[in-house]
């Protein structure tokens, strides 16, 4: 079995600046870390193994019914989870996308189709996928906004899929982890199609939304019970940390952080695409809190040796290399990674002059 | 799939004292407690998927090699893990023994052997064990000392199983979690003979030894780096939170705290036993810091009425109704505890007079 490697490991490369993880760049709100503090008194119990309290919390958030909800030590527990709980035969997949589902859809031996998207197409889905889901598809995962390009797919062509999937008896995996950092998230989401479609998981997760990524916290949507009932049973009962489970209650009170950081991510987002593209980088119209571009080869390494980490996303299947993806962070941060970038560049130019 | 119902559910049953999970009664380490409130600090990154200073520090705790220990979100992440990825056919465990090996196996359609504990033998391991494993043996659980029984192996007949294992190509899986409440467990475990067996998996958990079980922290050792990798690869790679891997570190430099709380789970056992007996119920030879024995139906809720939570061992494969396990507590606790056991007892009598 391959094996992915992610961004994120500030822990093999210490003293950077870290733009290859994609959260919230305003950091762990106080009233999430007080939480746990909290939970720390508590945590010779057991934790919760129902995640009742949260489950309701959620559920308000949501505008869900608790019995829709299901919580997983980070949303890519999940996916595992699922894929251990179904598994299916064949799957239809983007290529590029998150590495999680094919390295879960690995384990069961899962026949994996991927879906290719194309440069050309500014990496836009086409009507064609819809011809891929067939008879023989038992799962489709999609991303929206997809990782790692941060292309949104349109809400009417979601439900196509959905509609589709359910014609097709698939299962469809949507994985909205990253939609809260879209504009008008609520114009996006399907989660209105939770009760007619049991056909449908949605994805979500703590992580990027409250930049709680160390504490593991996500959780999946789906009005069909024996899919709950499969997936929670295909792990421990204790997946989710008591400190996970205070620090989630906690993190969904704060609704004016959440919507004060989208505002600040949205404008953010815009001013780095602007500046990449000035900088002469091919950007990919991203909507999400992160952006997908393409430069030179040896990008990675050199912004690193500058004290900058971006996502080199060369291993992402689909992509070659002389692909990058960075979060989007706070205008300081943001305008240091332009810097190095404007340094790598030049760099670049005097090297090819030389050859 | 059937689905075991567990202790420690102190969500459903509020304001009770809980003898159904078995944590150090000491309760958690103040140092654990103040690391856990540091990685709150930097929960904005992901976790260290490769848990690197966490396993050096057990690595010097167990005198292991880092490279040996692979971490979990809890033991039983590792349990499920490592049945994933290595997907027995045929499996020997224990029975009544703690319930998720059984749980996992049942996800890849493991056949299960149930070696059946004899109460006449007084749950005591017999020599025709061995007979069991045989060429079609994918994989041996067993438990050090047996959760819910408290039973402790001989250490020469578990060389005798390792042994056995070997000549027969199967892995053995031996859950050490409780082995650090028993007296001189240096001479019980058998991680010396993890370089010589490449077949060998030890679980050990953090949970119980340092009444962290809501953190969620567990670690395996084995010297079988292709077994460890496929258990690695059997589920997401941020599965440790970073409050896990820094509350561990922690937690390893607490050697006086052990020493203490072991001294005294010794002493409260023996005293525990005693007065069970005296009230007339039979218990069995626990060598860890719970209990098993044997009462009269119903106990379970009449302890409930009186605020005590005790474990209902009658769900367990092999038990019947009529035999429950308590934790080994402080010893106001355990007084309280006889005390509700005797009036349990005395109303039994008065019932059993009306009949």
């Amino acid at each position: 079995m391959s094996y992915h490697t992610h961004g994120g490991d500030v822990y093999r490369n210490k003293n950077v600046i870290d733009f290859s993880a994609n959260c919230n760049p305003f950091g762990t709100p106080k009233s999430v870390k007080e939480a746990a503090v909290q939970a720390m008194e508590e945590v010779f119990h057991y934790p919760d193994t129902d995640c009742q309290e949260l489950r309701e919390a959620i559920g308000v958030y949501e505008e869900v019914r608790p019995e829709w909800i299901i919580c997983g030590n980070g949303a890519a527990d999940l996916i595992y989870r699922l894929v251990l709980g179904t598994k299916p035969k064949q799957a239809v997949l983007f290529a590029p996308t998150f590495a999680e589902y094919e390295q879960a859809l690995e384990i069961v031996n899962c026949e994996v189709k991927h879906y290719e998207l194309k440069e050309e197409n500014g990496f836009c889905v086409e009507e064609t996928l819809l011809d891929w889901i067939t008879e023989k598809t038992d799962i489709v995962f999609l991303c929206n906004p997809n990782n790692p390009t941060g292309v949104l797919l349109e809400r009417k062509f979601i439900l196509e899929v959905l509609k589709r999937c359910k014609e097709k008896n698939s299962l469809f995996v949507l994985d909205e982890c990253f939609v809260d950092f879209v504009e008008e998230p609520e114009n996006h989401t399907i989660k209105d199609m939770l009760k007619e479609y049991p056909n449908l998981f949605l994805l979500k997760a703590f992580t990027k939304r409250y930049a709680m990524a160390g504490v593991r916290l996500g959780y999946g949507l789906s009005s069909n019970q024996r899919l709950l009932e499969k997936i929670q049973h295909c792990g421990q009962p204790w997946a989710v940390s008591t400190v996970a489970q205070k620090a989630g209650i906690a993190a969904l009170k704060e609704e004016e952080y959440v919507k004060r950081s989208m505002a600040y991510v949205h404008a953010q987002r815009k001013k780095l695409i602007k500046n990449l593209t000035l900088l002469g980088y091919k950007t990919f119209d991203s909507k999400a809190n992160y952006i997908f571009f393409q430069g030179e080869e040896g990008l990675y390494e050199k912004c690193l040796e500058k004290g900058i980490l971006i996502r080199d996303c060369s291993n992402y299947y689909g992509l070659k290399k002389g692909y990058y993806r960075v979060a989007v962070k706070l205008q300081e941060e943001n305008e240091k990674l332009l810097e190095v970038l404007k340094a790598c560049r030049k760099d670049g130019e005097k090297w090819q002059k030389r050859l």
